[in-house]
């Protein structure tokens, strides 16, 4: 029904969206930049004050509130399939936004909304059964869902099920994903590519739903820990989900003006992820992740070990680890060292992986 | 793909999700209290204070900060065709959140979420056009949009576009739907029908665009000023969107305790709207409206006028009437009088107009 407004087979990319513009990498930063951000009373008498949102393209909006900040952070969830080894599409989104509002430093939440668009004939026993999931998700996370909105579409006009989470909380201080400066260490959560590739393994029946199992999960817990035990030490935060820590590493730096250097063979990947990768013809460091956070963390030795031994002692951070450094040189640069020679790590463009959140 | 959670056709309905369930009326609350609204965690240790939300169902939840309250509303907009006589789905997404959170008390929204999900192919230009529709109501609202989302499924897997807005505001006084008592008056902001009958009349080729129009705008204005001028004499308000104003009266009755009867002749209806439901089969009370509020207003004849008169001062409430009044009697019954006789006013369940908004 959309046929009117599709453009044909044939007519210049640029005329249209495609999955490329959803894959978390070059191309969607350029059509939010160029189209869904601008035009926005953002400074106007007739705007709220607000200091960090759409133009700042981080993972949600800050507005000030009494003496602290208002996180507010949404995502649509399109996931395929709908059930994969480690969650389902309930469980990613209340995930996924728990987790952006905890990279803005908003680790208790104030609560969730949640938009279901459904078709036309899905099954109630799965919709319960996602919302089981979602339940679930929102008590490890210490959350709940305050407020929702349910659209049926008609047969064939949506794939089943969209959920679309918007998350608020409060927080004294924003951690920006903007904050790195030379010399800060780069720190992951635990190991990258899980989420993506037990997807793409699903997708392919490559593997037993055991072996390659989604990061799906909530790290507000985690991120709560090693601010606490950081002092002011993190000074830049982001979850490496579409795109992978690529195009997370590309994004911190281009908008920190540094550039970065990450050792290989300290990135911790999982034997049966690399395989798979391999596999695949996939590069983990491109790969999304759904329970993971990468963290800038600025002190020296003393502070990055504390950071470190506040997340190992979690059970989502045990494989923490500290994978690479701020360095001087082109603003948005992000080097592999491979331990044999260095090569630049590229950001997602042309090769998305569609619906992979 | 959604094939293995789809219902087969012949399958008692109540094992699928079905158009009904989307049509807000009495299919639509059950699928919400009987599942959508269960398990969370809303008053255990792990919950954070809240008072009005999800168990409410009311049009948003507030959750308590510092002396007032931060109401957060979420919609998934899904209307078909985009472009419609009067607006399109960008205009629509901004207003109907922004008047979700007037419906609560919170006038001027602290900003807007925006999650798009598109259809791979979908036009550029037209995306672009969406999106200077959803800055210029924005601006008409006072408000602006803080951050957002962008995901892409493949063709054929979403029809186009569907674009979900959540909305935060604050405000010192909540007003309820629940808040009706025995001698309130109903008024209603404007003439009713407009919106889903110049949908309807657009599917069908009905008639011209400029005779049928939908009333698709943010009532946030209009609302503040009837709520500044009333001193507190506005004690409950919803806007009858899906399932018209029969659905939001029943609603408005059914959690009030409280009877309503409806005066016919003196609810404003456009001569257009009313040919056009008269050959559509349809009855304009169960049709939805993007632009209007209704209001219970108490405190007798003095109270009424005085809302009246502020509501009818502002562009967008010329048409104010007060239509009925609540009555002893049985909760959530609403009776319509028509002048010559009396008649229960039903509530959508099995005809709903899919994809209104």
């Amino acid at each position: 029904m959309s046929g009117a407004v599709r453009v044909a087979a044939g007519v210049p990319s640029e005329r249209a969206v495609t999955l490329k513009h959803g894959a978390g990498g070059r191309a969607m930063r350029r059509l939010i930049e160029e189209t869904l951000t601008t035009g926005y009373d953002t400074a106007g008498e007739s705007a709220p004050a607000w200091a960090i949102g759409l133009t700042a393209l981080d993972d949600g909006a800050a507005i000030p509130v009494g003496d602290g900040w208002l996180v507010v952070t949404t995502d649509a969830h399109v996931i395929h399939p709908i059930v994969f080894p480690g969650g389902d599409i309930g469980r990613l989104a209340i995930c996924g936004t728990v987790n952006d509002l905890a990279m803005m430093g908003a680790t208790e939440p104030l609560g969730l909304t949640c938009s279901i668009i459904l078709e036309d004939g899905f099954s109630r026993a799965e919709l319960e059964r996602i919302h089981r999931s979602m339940v679930a998700a929102c008590r490890e996370a210490g959350t709940t869902v305050v407020t929702g909105d349910t659209k049926v579409m008609g047969r064939g006009e949506i794939d089943g099920i969209a959920i679309t989470t918007t998350g608020v909380g409060l927080t004294r201080a924003i951690v920006p994903d903007a904050g790195l400066r030379v010399g800060d260490c780069l720190v992951v959560t635990g190991t990258i590519g899980d989420h993506g590739i037990a997807l793409m393994a699903k997708r392919h029946g490559l593997a037993a739903d055991d072996v390659l199992c989604s990061d799906v999960a909530p790290v507000n817990g985690l991120v709560r820990a090693a601010l606490a035990s950081a002092d002011g030490a993190i000074v830049a935060m982001k979850d490496p989900t579409r795109g992978g820590v690529a195009s997370c590493l590309h994004e911190m730096a281009g908008k920190s003006s540094v550039a970065i250097t990450i050792h290989e063979p300290v990135v911790p990947i999982r034997p049966a992820v690399r395989s798979a990768a391999e596999l695949l013809g996939l590069d983990p460091l491109q790969i999304a992740n759904e329970g993971k956070a990468i963290m800038g963390v600025r002190g020296g030795e003393t502070a990055v070990a504390r950071v470190l031994a506040s997340l190992r002692a979690h059970p989502l951070g045990r494989d923490a680890a500290v994978i690479g450094e701020c360095v001087p040189g082109e603003s948005g640069r992000v080097v592999l060292d491979t331990g044999f020679g260095r090569r630049l790590v590229a950001e997602v463009d042309g090769d998305p992986l569609p619906r992979i959140c």
